[in-house]
């Protein structure tokens, strides 16, 4: 029997979602949780991975128990052992075609910044900024990076293919907080950080309307300043 | 020359305040930057001790320098070396006669509760409470406990005295929190988590007014519940 379940967990507290030998990671914590309660090895195959600090309100994985455990149960007993900074939302049963990855039909991610004074207690939850931020310009950049696009100069490491579409960015501003949210198919790894990191570029006058649009163009090689982790969230997946 | 600093920090990032030997404190943490600055030890005297997990919004400390820095630089100095879990608010040059403890006028405390969804970014920050709160309960508590009192079954450990004075206790909610502000003089060891503790367990009709008028008294020795550190936060120390 075929699980998805939707989870959020604190970032801080992990060494990213990937499954380390000797260190705490998100998947490695549901992987455990999960062979206590079936008994046996299980593994999870998650919507994607988020990397070290990165938060999610709303990750998805999917994993195959031989035997099935009603999902309000899962839930029940999942969270009591991968309590307190991993929190499961829900869980459902779906059909073996489902893959938490390869199913995906949408993703979006928020980017939170703090331009109210400085607290310490908000280091861990999102990218301290003490420059002015202009929303207009944050605005200019999102309508050129909006659409379908080679995005290889904004991946980290070598891949293959770095096209992606986004959807939507939207930048909101509320109290000291400045959310840009991106909505979109494809997000490769440091793709929004590094998004966001050409924004503030932008925002500070370290590059013109015309760089930004380069930067999506196959001969622009340049390195690329990549914005923190910690304002990272993994805000929904998305699927048919 | 002497120097107060005032101060925050996220206490989920520190064995409390006092100095350990092989544990990160917030003592520790600014000794060793201020050592580092003065070219030789130096000693903090804190305005009181937080415990593990317990944050600041405003802690004192003072300290004495033999070659004196001047106080905008020591913050901007001192700030680049505790980064980022402490931030060092301001310093300013006070009279030998100043001490952060024996000095203290006023304390004010404040504990957060988060009756929303179970969220696990919060957890480090709130006490996470999902029974129903009744803010009217909460004040009938406030009520009694306000004003001058032994406070012995409220505090930790043995002690000759326990007596203080509580001068306000405000219950107040906004959104899903509910935070309890108490401003006094002379809270000991646990005496807020166990004042909280006991306004819970009156909130969920686990005793009656009459037994919290009577945990006020000398004779009354029965345990009482400790609200967890992770709400309480040192909010500021105040003086002549």
């Amino acid at each position: 029997m075929r699980y998805l379940i939707r989870y959020a967990y604190d970032g801080s507290h992990f060494n990213g979602f990937q499954r380390l030998k000797d260190k705490k990671s998100v998947q490695g914590t549901l992987e455990e949780a999960l062979s206590i309660l079936n008994k046996a090895p299980v593994v999870i195959k998650g919507s994607g991975r988020t990397d070290v600090f990165v938060h999610a309100n709303g990750a998805v994985a999917h994993f195959d128990l031989e035997i099935p455990i009603p999902s309000k149960r899962l839930v029940y007993a999942l969270n009591r052992i991968v309590h307190p900074y991993i929190h499961v939302l829900d869980c459902k049963e779906v059909p073996d075609s489902f893959h938490a990855r390869f199913s995906v039909k949408e993703k979006k991610y928020v980017y939170k910044i703090w331009f109210g004074a400085y607290d310490p207690k908000k280091y861990d939850y999102y990218l301290m900024y003490d420059k002015k931020l202009s929303l207009k310009k944050l605005r200019e950049c999102a309508k050129i990076f909006v659409g379908r696009h080679d995005f290889h100069n904004f991946v980290s490491g070598e891949r293959e293919n770095s096209n992606g579409t986004i959807y939507q960015i939207k930048v909101k501003k509320r109290k000291n907080v400045v959310e840009i949210t991106f909505r979109g198919k494809s997000f490769y790894r440091y793709m929004v950080r590094n998004l966001v990191g050409a924004m503030l570029m932008y925002n500070e006058g370290k590059c013109a309307i015309i760089e930004l649009k380069k930067m999506l163009e196959k001969d622009y090689h340049k390195k690329l300043s990549t914005a923190s982790a910690n304002g990272l969230y993994l805000e929904g997946v998305y699927y048919e």
